[in-house]
């Protein structure tokens, strides 16, 4: 199996055999770390990093050096200073030329997708703003096969910063994607994203259970439950299980406790940071019986979520977890240069989840990206990058932007074709009314407000098909 | 032949026959840029950019890199931070006893030349604040050789920002020797500074008519025509047709049309760069007849001078030329370190430009380059450096600053040898005099004020020697 | 010999014969330089610098990539953006698992330190704030040895900046431990540290003659004679000798004159920084017959301590010493990777200095290092750093930190046994009483203010042992 010339973007880029295959090579690479260097002699890989990250960045070099490749690097403090106003499009296709391999940061969210777009060489996603963080969902699956044998079925509390660390996202659809329970609780305030419970409920078939961090289910010096996903082929059906039983099944521990640290640059002034819940997680709180078995992880650096004095309980996996960024970014690496070939884990049945293929809206009508963060709505890249959504959802219609996968909820829509049935000549109709169904994909036109659908020259519809949205 | 441990500051540190040797070298290594790696083992190219440069920086580094050889880097955001008010000769002899070859990028014009002055390695200028870029050169002159299979009498238009822009110049000097005919069509406002301007015609045997962008030779969407350069063995002589001649001239095209962006950047604040006029290259333009056979060149970062609409048009070189870049650097780092030797292209005839010899004016009679941003004007260079000037012209009296190549126009000469034919005792002379032409170029003093030349123990000359000069 | 997997924090880490085979195996080196590329294939070595250090940091750089290892580098240009405000221990320990050897420059005294705490891998100081700098002094003492043919018994002047210049800090230290006469003329008001003083006198059995930069020893041009140190194997014995005995022993000069320049940087706002006596060595100075046969060494970079003009002269070795850099950090990176083993030079005596072993006091009753540079004083590393001090002097008593080593004065003392011989129960004592001495050192409590004593429920020591404290 070759992953050659791939792009690692999203982790959902890899199949769960892919990603197996990754560990199993990083695993066989870890065993003899200052022998490999001769896989990536003669080839260089370019290390752009253009937000801070010491620690990946660095795992990532050492990495391509100790295949026996090269490293040109740019290390930016803020992306101001890109190259001169130049477009992020631009700088992949002339990097891209110079390179055999490309591994970028940035703050923005979908510049990732945007490089792997313009460069001709494979691209990996270093972390894009909030959006995903795939080597490290890597890293993290390669603890928890070594430390539990396995990544199938296990159970995992994801603590902390659920909202802003992009870490977790990437780790929840994983985890979700091997069959695992989670356990969300984060702090008040920094629940998972909407989009992101979209993505673990519509596309890994597994079910989330609320509990809003209700009252009856905080403990002291744990982040409250926010919610529960189970998936089918976990060994427990909570979807109808009352609170107490959920509180039985929080006493029996989990596999591993995932903690994040609070992402201060990510929260904007004023959204009162300093005042959050954030327990820590301390030699005290391992010592409670449903911890016994648990292994601490993550991703560092920390603050003050884990105590210093648990660095020494065998439990505590976080600077292990560090340690296997190296192999698992070797494997990738020989991997995505074709230096190696992935081998076929024995006995597998196939990837259980398959990218599912929703169409894309391209129309240019005005549809934009909410998310200010998002690469598309930067002043260089609209130059070159049109707004482009995939339909998620009709009921009710969700777009969801390419680059960033923040979603939109656009208000009416209207058909290129009428004459056709019922649908009236240049009419737009609520996004709600039924008309929504019976306007075939290729034909949809989504427009944003009334007064964008009037500018380009459609009526009201009749009363029928106004459906329930309101004038904004 | 061998261009081992020779610098390039200059475009015109190398003849036309060495030029084409890089080319031919880098052409021949641009087929298997992987197999390169066993060339400069052991040896260690230092990156040192004071100035930000992402692209310039990382195709040298990925060049040495192909090569086999190591990096050393220094990126620095600006020039304050130079190791603790250390001069830039103390940094040049320090970093020249690390490495085997020094890559410098520096804010100052004239700071590469310093840099070659003092280390004992080969030097390689990667641009010197206004002056020039060399490398960037080559590259251009590479991607015209490969499209249009000669760099003899070709025809190139140079668009936009041509003040500001340092590849402009050494591109210009290049193109000029080796016989082609340039177009200067300039953003009103940025014309060719005046300085290179007079290399071009005293020391390339061209000539420049002037059209100082009139009305009647208006196009829209193209830069106002500024003047036209033509060589001795272009195919047109140009210098007595009327303007109806030359519009009928420019019908007929270019081979290539070589754009640059705006350097704002370096265009001091007030100066009003937001109100230029700055035409897009766009399809509209390239669908223009006399467009149909010229390639559009440009150095890279663009911003909005070139339309994202014309990347896919097989005339847009400008990703090739960046392309081309890392085998063009990686041909100069090994002619340079004597890893390789240059390929006397056959049949050649030797190269037309020998650069010209001209007395050196060093007496510390209080000149100063009149361009601040010249290297011989820094506080921290002032403690070694002391002003030298070439005598590029005599009427009227024109000095070239060694560093930056800036000219200066002095008003007073003496000379240092009197009772001597009609040269009086410690009088001063007017430098439009002709004393000018009487004393030997060994004992000529030259004065930029009266007052200095007072200071210093000279008396006005007689009436006839005072010349046209006014007292400033 | 190996010096395999040990760390180079402060000078005093290797004895004099281990550092006598860096030096032996750098001159080995020094002849091979670009042959040495197979001893380090495969290992990575990480460059941390967190201070500006273009010099320091490149020539780093270049040893490992001559050694055939690869690079990481962070270049940090202040602290604050260190990781995220995680800790310099963590940092060290995820780093420390991705190289396989550390190089930090920091600006907290002490960091070093904590790094080599804390990483699994070899670590090397390259400068920590004021506090030392052993890899500038193994230069040093290569360019005596290569200068003088030994470094046993020279005579060497320390001029200028003593107090913020850490490379004179370690360097003298080295002297001392050669058995060197070592002449200090700082700038008034850059006199060497009260701790460095003490340490150079209490470890190193040298004799310190004061002279307090006293009128009749002002000599114009030089900076004025603070002190001089003596060494039992030195040839003079200076301490009884009046002021006209030294006269005459400055005449004869030194072997080395080694300039520092002024550590602006370090120097806080406010302390006239600018109104200092900073003499310049220049052309006139090195006429001065007693300076005929000393070589004028200096750490670069200068600012305008030393003169451009005496660059050429032969004694001048500065530039030498910078050159010298690569070959002394190849020989000794190779040896703390254990690619080389060290040679022992034949017929040496054992190092005479051995570290002494001082008590370390590490109850946590409120003492702090008063150094606010300190790398245990800072925010996030109290999180796991607890202060802890040598005691090296009981009269007075002395605590020198393990960290800056700088030192403080605490003023009360108590028991943590009582009920025995005549020491009282929960009775606190004045410092300088007899009562120090009679408590055994495991049972020694140390308090800075009476205040703090009571807090933790000790009450005054009756009269007879109050001793000579006063309440602050």
């Amino acid at each position: 199996m070759s992953l050659a010339n791939r792009d690692l973007i999203t982790i959902d880029d890899f199949s769960n055999q892919e990603i197996e295959a990754v560990l199993s090579l990083a695993d066989e690479m870890a065993g003899s770390i200052r022998k490999q260097s001769g896989l990536c002699q003669g080839m260089v890989m370019a290390s752009l990093f253009f937000e801070p990250s010491t620690r990946t960045r660095l795992s990532f070099e050492a990495a391509m050096n100790r295949l026996g490749g090269r490293v040109i690097s740019v290390v930016e403090m803020s992306n101001t200073s890109l190259a001169k106003g130049e477009s992020i499009a631009d700088m992949a296709r002339v990097v891209g030329s110079y390179a055999d391999i490309i591994v970028i940061r940035h703050p923005w969210e979908g510049a990732a997708q945007v490089v792997a777009d313009y460069a001709e060489v494979p691209v990996i996603n270093a972390g894009d703003g909030g959006h995903e963080h795939p080597t490290q969902t890597l890293c993290d699956l390669y603890t928890l096969k070594k430390e539990r044998q396995t990544l199938e079925g296990l159970k995992i509390a994801l603590w902390g910063d659920l909202k802003y660390g992009r870490t977790v996202h990437s780790l929840a659809y994983a985890l979700a994607r091997f069959g695992a329970d989670i356990h969300f609780r984060p702090s008040p305030g920094l629940e998972l994203p909407e989009h992101v419970v979209r993505k673990l409920t519509t596309e890994y078939s597994g079910m989330l259970e609320r509990y809003n961090g209700s009252e009856d289910m905080k403990i002291e010096g744990l982040f409250p439950l926010d919610a529960v996903y189970i998936t089918p082929s976990g060994p427990h059906q909570l979807a109808n299980i009352p609170a107490v039983g959920i509180q039985i099944e929080m006493e029996k521990g989990v596999d591993a406790l995932y903690v994040t640290r609070l992402q201060k640059e990510r929260i904007e002034a004023g959204a009162g940071g300093d005042e959050l819940y954030y327990p820590v997680v301390d030699k005290k709180l391992l010592r409670e019986k449903r911890f016994e078995e648990t292994i601490v992880m993550h991703p560092l650096p920390r603050v003050d979520e884990l105590a210093y004095e648990i660095d020494a309980d065998p439990r505590s996996m976080y600077f292990k977890q560090a340690q296997r960024g190296v192999p698992i970014r070797m494997a990738l690496i020989a991997l995505l240069l074709g230096a190696k070939q992935a081998a076929v884990p024995e006995g597998k049945r196939p990837s259980r989840v398959i990218k599912k293929a929703y169409t894309v809206y391209k129309r240019s009508t005005g549809l934009l990206c909410l998310n200010k963060n998002c690469v598309s709505r930067q002043e260089t890249e609209t130059r070159y990058i049109k707004p482009r959504f995939q339909i998620v959802s009709k009921n009710p219609l969700t777009l969801r932007c390419v680059y960033c996968e923040h979603e939109i909820h656009p208000r009416y829509i209207a058909s290129s074709k009428w004459h056709q049935g019922i649908v009236e000549r240049k009419r737009y109709y609520s996004a709600d009314s039924s008309m929504l169904r019976r306007i075939q994909p290729e034909n949809l036109i989504i427009f944003d407000s009334e007064d964008i659908a009037q500018a380009r020259g459609f009526k009201p519809a009749k009363k029928a098909f106004r459906g329930k949205a309101k004038k904004r």
